[in-house]
């Protein structure tokens, strides 16, 4: 079941910036070979369901190891059984739209 | 790794009632074996981080069996290196403080 | 506009106990007089939308006046337009159908 | 008090196709002038507390005059006390990390 997942990870009883943990995130998603975008707030990601969360699996180990001791994390995704999606499809049917 | 996690599982392209699905993803639940708990906007559920995401993807696969076509999902998880923890405290640890 | 919202306050750059923060998001919705219930990942809160959007902004506040430099938050939310429902009968509803 | 948020809006007992109440969302958000920018999986934007709120309350307000009786919104934001900050430079500070 292939699923679009946005996520945030945020690192707690650390210091104030999390750029750090951040960009190891993107790292260990790099590694992961799936089709990923860092945004504003969090990282866009897609691919098989298995593989992506074990993908942000992976994150939370690498910023324990990191020493960060807790972590939060907030995923909101999307499955569909009535059509194959890809997130580049997401935002150019809005697009689409708003050219009406 | 132990994951703390509450979710809340959101049918698309369906009637406007969401409990009988609400009431399916009770009951792939109770088969998975893991501790969960049911609130007004979703269900707190720890174990495994594998077990955990494995018994969401039962979700999504049972509310798609269904004829849900589109499936909206919200995770917010936790995870600890310094210590375990339990749902069960994370309450009983406020209600304290609130009491001094 | 009623509003049913579950929202997680996650203090960042802090210590790794959350639970004098999390108390501290109980007294400020004390206050407040809303209908709310903690629960192991977040509060559950029902109100009109301005109400309930100003008590989070108060926890916000409230923790920054304790010292937190940075905070995260999750707010999930329904609304209806087809009829009133209340916190209550959303766990109500799906118990029922289990019970079929 | 300044607020970066991200958010979703899932509209409930409707159609499969979600992309026409995205676009109305979009141009709701067009109107109230705050600094946004659509992405696959959600908006990010930035503002004030009650403006912010307030756009986000406009988009439910909208979608159920076009007939969506029932909404599921996720919104994450971040407030700093510390300092300001802009979305721009969550996306560039992380970028920096990864060319040293």
């Amino acid at each position: 079941m292939m699923v679009i997942v946005d996520f945030t990870v945020v690192p707690v009883g650390t210091g104030v910036s999390l750029s750090p943990y951040v960009a190891e995130v993107e790292r260990v998603l790099r590694r992961t070979g799936l089709n990923h975008e860092l945004h504003a707030n969090g990282t866009n990601m897609e691919g098989e369901w298995d593989d992506v969360m074990a993908a942000i699996r992976s994150c939370h180990e690498a910023l324990h190891a990191m020493g960060v001791p807790r972590i939060h994390t907030d995923i909101k995704l999307g499955t569909r059984s009535d059509r194959p999606q890809l997130m580049a499809e997401k935002v150019a049917s809005v697009r689409a739209r708003l050219m009406d």
